[in-house]
């Protein structure tokens, strides 16, 4: 028996089937290019041996965390600490065990496809998890993180990666990169800038977080020209570092194009704590634009992520805090919302700028007829819910053909899981290539095209958006 | 010729069509669970044979009326009485005539689908209904309505109905459902509390409601208090007629979490006819909060079905009153909407709260995502214009990844139309057959998975969820 | 080789292949009917040979500009004139081979298979496009043009165009209306009447459009009953030269139904130059209701395309004008918007208004609902990006079910570009054969019906309800 058919993905009609399998054998052994993610630069710098099962693949992983806890399991029980300093569990088998316990829940979701994947490519399990089996696969994944060949930069040659980006927040010292950089390791590790800290006075913290910025750059950012310098002087420390991108989670994709009195008179405001939501809401999208305008300047790209309401359950945040599960997605858009942005740089094709949604009724209505006529305009992948096998069909059908492919980047694994990540570009891989072949069977597309784009949706077009 | 292929509904491609098959014939005998819908439990409590073919399937049918009149046909020339006492067709005949000339209509709707799925397996009919045979289909469907087995406890037997839920008004004697368990009758019909006649100060007769609603439970209606307390009497009248649910039926989902001095005095205002439209919007909001907390306390589910905008045509309210194919769905969200609510009870696994909407694009941005991570809550299954073979498809294709198939809770039929009952399970069922059977088909799932699961969404998770 | 496949579009699985190739091939020589279109009428007026490839299939068509652009190409490159005189190509050769090469850009695009039906039905070639063979292609194509059986009436012939509806100004004097009728040809092209210029107070030159109305009709337009007698006279008039139907391009679906003395007033206040915002959309949407009124007086019908933002770059607009691209669409939404015009005219089946959206949210939510209940109200078929093979099928598989087949209206092809009128009917035909084959495959249509409906989407549908 086999967690893993090697046909998985692929249409059920035999002639499509076909098709799509010569299309990902293709990429098969294409290496991975991962331009934007969440895994820690600490593991790669370290490169120190993971602890055990449930502390590599369960307690991180906030896709886990939340389809248990909707089943009513406790995130204490699943080894999450309380920020009080409740109790919690500390056994990582009983934890593994509880997991066992649940793992039908996620029978049809991509966290089923991406776990398999890993416990069968990474440590040779062929039976599906069950309580039966729980204690077996426990102690065999164990028994492998002690090993060298599961260390992080043996993994990430084994994963074959080419570079991938972690993501920092712009007032990050950037220590781990530093520290990869001088042990001579040859793995292309880079960060990615993130100013939310830095740009959205809703953030926690957010006067403190100015104060050092202002530390950080030798910038006077009590005042707007100030506090814009301090963003170019950090996206440059940054470049340095590798990054070749910019990175903003925003509520909405709202953003605004004030003249420079105005830009500095609401930042006085915020800075003075005379600001009202509305003049906050307006710093963040002014600020999208100003990121723009020093992306034309230094060339790197600009990520826009929109449509999260974070920390939705109050009770979660307070006992817990942050990224446990409980972001739910809003509705977004992004028609009018962009205008004044784009005004400024949309019809500048030396400016790259990749949107992100939670909500799928934007790609036909408003993101491929955007990223189809702006040359600065990019289309993200399907993302975070959307993740997923059928999620990332419905994007490739609602957006190819009004943006075609390429105006769309390739793909990105956007996760904290490090053990996944082959197997989230396996299932993208996949995806496209049953895409492809729907339409070279039903003719739409000829075979020798089909497979270019395989090659391009795989690795080209990730790799010449991201300028890696 | 017959008028159902037994292989109906199933994917084309042979392979998977051979799984679904399998997976339906395994469920196809399973008793019906029907934990929603609008039957009238007077029928179950005479047990009077029904009068024949048109008053039986075709005046009280919402989707037969609003098909026909969208093409031209008056409400009158379909046995449907106006209010004024205004001329309509009377002779049953004519009325089945006149369906039988627009029968073509129905092609590729889900009414075509229960209505040749009720003529075949209940009267016999082997040929489509046309101009033609409309009388031989008359006389048939009325020869067979004098029989003893076409009486409502019969078929209902026949239909294979383990339970069935109605669903009655707060204020309702529930007369029929006592008649039935003095009657001695072995059929579990059970009600569900719907309290939309006193939550919603919109509602026809609101102040009147609210007097009738004090009267039945003794309670003082006139205070806040004392009108929560009528709720509770109420629930648990409802509770020794077998409900394991009450039912919500708001135009949005919004919700509000007052202190109980607001909401007394938010009370008061509408009591005394001093509020306006927000008042009332926050009463119902807050009542839903309410009913939530009751829930906590007393074990009923609660259903939210969000979205209609009842009575869209004023010319036919007025003219023929309620529930005459003219609600229209309108935009609906929910993730600020719920979140006083879920402030409150959302982390609570032991209330079941089970959320519907008429706004597909709620699915993946929202509905999917709050399921699959707020314990008390649960997915209705595609409701109203959704039920249907491609909106049940969308449904699962668009839910499942992200909340799973445990947290929704099988199908509701939830009809008037009482011999559909059979034909809608079966489309379900079928539906849910195809969809498993395409994630086995490209090794998304195992087959053992598959059909574990086929027998929870048949009988399992709505029995469960609904306790009964 | 061939660039087309006799299959495309056709289901992957053989049993419903063959049955969609059965459908399509009894549709395949039925004539057009195009009831809704942007072609210019001076084309089959003067009956002059076309230019060349270039001003033929690339200047005049806004798909193709708007995908190069979005990937760094001028409009200047593309032959499109500023406004300003500046400088812009004119060797339509160089213009040729910049498209071919870009040409892969297109890949899975319905410009794509309009194009290559172009490139093999009209000009015989028979190899994809491509930078290598532009310069045969663009010979090749404009030795063609000098040939008399390439001149717009023989293509017209050629195409099997029963008749063809332009789309004119409230304004235009229909010299090519005219001039068609005088020279006795016997091609079918009438006008459609479409008055956007003086009902929308946001259109360019408004005030002095509405002096031209009055000028025009012999009416004041400096009334409200003078203005909407202009309305009358020039309905009469547009239907003399064979118009059969009004379109409505508007930014959202708002309607209002004002008294008499009202609109005259809101009218005086828009006329004196005393306007807001607001009296504008509401002039707009009191408009909607006239014109649905006038409708029922001379039968005319209305259709109403809702939901695209105009000119969203201005750069783009001030440098080159309208229609370049950069039109984009944005939320949408139609039940509480129609209801004051459904409350005059929704309920009288002698009116027809047909609904076109850009967010395909709505369909399921609210057009089909409201097309399915109101005898008024038919559905436009999937519009503009949405004028594609998998935004057809969205449209067949989200509205079928609840408003039928017979409240959908069959194809318009909408397009100015004349050459790709045969391919979009052939897309279409395609797809609705696909759909419908998938109902037979899957037992839910009998083979009979669905050539029924087969012949009524492609045929029946359009002439009767545009009443051609």
């Amino acid at each position: 028996m086999s967690l893993l058919h090697p046909d998985r993905l692929f249409p059920a009609n035999p002639a499509s089937r076909d098709i799509a399998r010569d299309l990902f054998q293709s990429v098969q052994n294409v290496p991975i290019i991962s331009p934007h993610g969440h895994t820690d630069p600490r593991w790669y710098a370290e490169d120190a041996a993971f602890t055990n099962a449930s502390d590599l693949l369960l307690v991180p992983d906030h896709y886990v965390l939340r389809m248990l806890v909707s089943q009513g399991v406790k995130l204490e029980d699943l080894g999450v600490a309380p920020l009080d300093g409740g109790a919690y569990a500390r056994d990582p088998r009983k934890i593994w065990q509880l997991f066992a316990a649940h793992y039908h829940l996620f029978a049809g979701t991509p966290t089923r496809l991406w776990m398999d994947h890993t416990f069968q490519t990474l440590f040779g399990m062929q039976d599906r998890l069950t309580p039966a089996n729980a204690d077996l696969y426990f102690d065999t994944i164990n028994e492998s993180l002690t090993q060298p060949e599961f260390r992080p930069r043996a993994l990430f040659q084994r994963f074959n990666i080419e570079v991938i980006s972690t993501t920092e927040s712009a007032l990050d010292d950037l220590r781990w990169h530093q520290m990869i950089k001088d042990s001579g390791w040859n793995g292309r590790v880079v960060t990615t800038y993130r100013p939310d800290s830095v740009t959205d006075p809703d953030f926690e913290g957010f006067a403190a977080n100015l104060d050092t910025f202002g530390d950080l750059t030798g910038c006077d950012t009590g005042t707007w020209q100030g506090y814009l310098d301090a963003h170019r002087a950090r996206r440059a420390f940054f470049k340095t570092h590798g990054a070749t991108a910019s990175d903003h989670g925003h509520p909405s994709a709202q953003t605004a194009n004030l003249d420079a009195a105005s830009a500095a008179a609401l930042y006085g405001r915020i800075r003075t704590g005379r600001a009202d939501a509305a003049d906050r809401a307006l710093l963040r999208a002014q600020m999208l634009t100003e990121m723009a305008k020093m992306s034309r300047d230094d060339g790197l790209v600009m990520q826009l992520h929109v449509g999260s309401s974070r920390n939705h359950a109050a009770g979660i945040f307070q006992r817990f805090g942050r990224d446990k599960g409980f972001d739910i997605p809003a509705r977004a858009s992004f028609t009018a919302e962009l205008q004044p942005l784009l005004d400024v740089v949309g019809l500048d094709p030396s400016v790259t700028i990749i949107l992100f949604t939670l909500d799928e009724s934007n790609y036909t209505r408003e993101l491929a007829p955007l990223a189809g006529a702006y040359p600065a305009l990019r289309l993200g992948p399907a993302w975070w819910f959307h993740d997923s096998a059928e999620g990332m069909r419905r994007y490739r059908q609602m957006v190819t053909e009004t943006a075609g492919f390429y105006n769309t980047v390739g793909f990105n694994d956007d996760t904290r899981a490090f053990p996944s990540i082959p197997a989230r570009h396996d299932v993208a891989r996949r995806v496209d290539a049953a895409f492809l072949a729907d339409l070279v069977a039903d003719h739409r597309l000829d075979l020798d095209e089909a497979a270019g784009l395989m090659q391009d949706l795989t690795y080209g077009l990730a790799k010449k958006t991201y300028r890696l």
